[in-house]
């Protein structure tokens, strides 16, 4: 076949053989896309984007960075694929040693899968195995992927047309304080949160529960980000009543909030952490389950019930190592951190500028605008999971960003500012310029 | 870190840092790998092993084709990922469209995955969304994957540590005439296992079935090869009562059977059907879920409430082209078909020759051997999932393959012999030949 398709063939010939994913068909109009670098993507017509989502959240390192390539290439010059059942090959050894080493406390040993939703799928396998309990708690305000198991422990409208769900999930609430008309650091709410999650374990029984799985800083549901003494106090809890932690860190790893990973802020260490996206920055699919030490010990005399044909895939692994020997070559941790003071201090000016601008939050490059009809009774400026006839003056203002050269993700009534973790200063401001002159366009609608 | 470690430093930091999958991580003792091509592997202190499965039935195209690897490395050099809820790129369309022309009858449109399990998870998910019925009609003999909805539809002893799973499956009579004590064509008991099975559909209320998931010809769970009535009887009576027909190709497509889909063999047309390992050869992870003209159509107004962040990977789609052209080009289909006779021919010839063999089941290179105490009682060499101290003379059987240089799949009580299609003949009768010694050590103990 032809693999010098145009424009338009590529278009046409995806539209009638492919199905794009969460939209009907009609509603979908993909841009071409055939090159990238660095932080920018150009279609099919020469147009350059700047890519101010990592595409979705992943590729962190930014595009096309040379030695990945050339790590992968060198690995399928040796070998592809070997059966995990089997053998073993030098890159899963040393993304496994990798991996120890950059996670935090008793985290040691990896079990590899080919994304996210897989890694919390066998997050909570592991769990019911290790602890013989079986119920997970779960917040609403998460999406932990769209297999059986991770779609149930969802909360967003992704989750409805995949039930009913696995059985034994069950809902602890948010910690939102914005949508609560509190502020972060306010202790009486951050208690009674606790307090609620607290009385939830009491109702179901701890001795039934196996473990709480939370987006450590929730991402696409909003850029939660928890006060010290909330993310504190879960751990605390867990450990009070013999719960396992579980923090999906497939957002907010590897980097993404200025640590390599969200918990590091707060020195939490999960029972296990779910990782994916940053890290093969999606350059090859590539999930894992951390696991501690302790419930690694488990495993050594009980058969871990758990696998897929593509379990320590080597070209992925590969790419694992080659990434993450660039984040640390790159110093992209510490220019994430940096870089994050700045969306922050900017976020904040704009939020001065626009009243159409109730919340912003920022932790590293991982960051969101929540936009309102009223920033005193701070009603959001869509409904819950709109309609497209109810999306006001979102769509004007995503299609003002891409005419001018930007991509980001725009969900609801919240946009997102989460480029790749290589930007510069100059870069990450001309982009918030953009921005900052397209929520002209809801400011009006809300006036 | 150091990316020339030893094969002691492989094995002792894969041991302290990675999970190996299905078993404890005492009992697993993996080989060190670095180096595969076409049919054979090479481990690191430089032994060959023939390859005599494809690893996971997946290596269709043989190990290390240059082709793939320089498919990958210029697809990297241009984009390696893209948000699929952005833009399509070139390689999505064209392993779309040669999709639709290698697969039978209507089916025309992919949703891309990562990997076979994912595919299963989407065709369900889809089949519910689609009929708005709820439940899924399974078999036990059946593996599907792992993920909560996948090893739901499963029926093997790896399920078990994940139930309770996802509400709605059911189970419907497996077919399988040589345990029933019955030859392939057996009219009547071909009848028998259909009205068992409209028994079935009559009892749930064919008004609440969304679909039938099948693997065509089922592969680790026994190479049970349906008979064409059995397999045109299920068509049928989906087509009856409105059900969908899932067939799951995961191991038994891309000429592994000697025609590119199973369902070739029988001119069946299933309303969905779903792919991994041969589609990219493992070589990187990918599969699909592949729907007709029919369902297509209904997610045109309809959203899709299905998707994954690496949904059409563009690196794995340009493998997938690249394997299905080395299929073509290579005539790899063709050859499965030739070889495949000379498997069922020397199979047969063994079963003359060795008292421990109870039959002997081969599709064209998807074949197995399934032993015995007693031919005359069929009663298996092993109990079903045994411990591993009711394992018998396997694992010397296992252990003198593995001297002698041969690498395959022994599970229970049966082994596999399912070579990369790109295999020779004289290869074929080299490996067949160390199997014919092996089974002597079979032979002496149930004598």
């Amino acid at each position: 076949m032809d693999s010098t398709l145009s424009r338009q063939e590529i278009l046409d010939i995806s539209r009638e053989t492919t199905l794009y994913e969460w939209t009907s068909q009609k509603a979908m109009k993909p841009l071409v896309i055939d090159r990238a670098k660095g932080i920018y993507m150009w279609d099919a017509d020469g147009k350059r984007y700047m890519d101010f989502n990592s595409q979705l959240m992943c590729v962190n390192i930014g595009h096309g960075d040379q030695r990945v390539i050339d790590a992968v290439r060198a690995q399928m010059e040796k070998v592809c694929y070997i059966a995990p059942t089997v053998a073993t090959t030098s890159p899963r050894a040393e993304l496994g040693q990798l991996l120890k080493d950059i996670t935090p406390g008793n985290l040691s040993k990896a079990f590899f899968t080919n994304g996210g939703a897989e890694a919390n799928e066998n997050a909570i396998k592991i769990a019911r195995m290790y602890s013989g309990r079986h119920k997970i708690l779960v917040r609403y305000r998460a999406y932990h992927g769209a297999t059986a198991g991770a779609i149930t422990l969802t909360g967003d409208p992704r989750r409805w047309a995949a039930e009913p769900g696995i059985p034994g999930v069950v809902r602890i609430p948010d910690f939102y304080p914005y949508r609560a008309g509190k502020d972060l650091d306010d202790a009486e709410y951050t208690a009674s949160v606790l307090n609620a999650t607290e009385d939830i374990i009491q109702f179901e029984g701890p001795h039934t529960i196996a473990a709480m799985i939370i987006e450590t800083v929730v991402g696409t549901n909003g850029i939660l980000i928890p006060s010290a003494a909330y993310i504190k106090g879960l751990r605390a809890l867990c450990d009070k009543y013999g719960i396992l932690l579980i923090c999906d860190e497939v957002m907010s790893g590897f980097g993404r909030t200025g640590e390599w990973f969200a918990v590091d802020h707060w020195g939490v260490v999960p029972d296990m952490m779910t990782l994916a996206k940053g890290l093969t920055s999606a350059y090859v699919p590539l999930g894992a389950t951390m696991v501690t030490d302790t419930i690694a010990e488990y495993f050594e005399d009980h058969p871990l019930y758990a696998g897929l044909t593509y379990n320590a895939h080597s070209v992925g692994c590969a790419a694992g190592v080659a990434c993450i020997n660039i984040y640390k070559e790159d110093k992209l941790v510490e220019n994430a951190r940096a870089m994050g003071e700045i969306v922050k201090a900017e976020l904040a000016k704009m939020k001065e500028k626009h009243p159409s601008i109730g919340d912003t939050r920022a932790i590293g490059l991982f960051s969101l605008v929540e936009l309102v009809k009223n920033r005193d009774t701070r009603e959001p400026l869509t409904p819950y999971n709109p309609r497209p006839d109810q999306l006001g003056p979102m769509p004007a203002f995503n299609a003002f960003l891409r005419e001018n050269g930007l991509f980001t993700f725009v969900r609801w009534n919240t946009f997102f500012v989460n480029p790749p973790l290589t930007i510069t200063e100059q870069e990450l401001r001309e982009g918030l310029a953009i921005i900052d002159r397209g929520l002209d366009i809801i400011d009006a609608a809300v006036a």
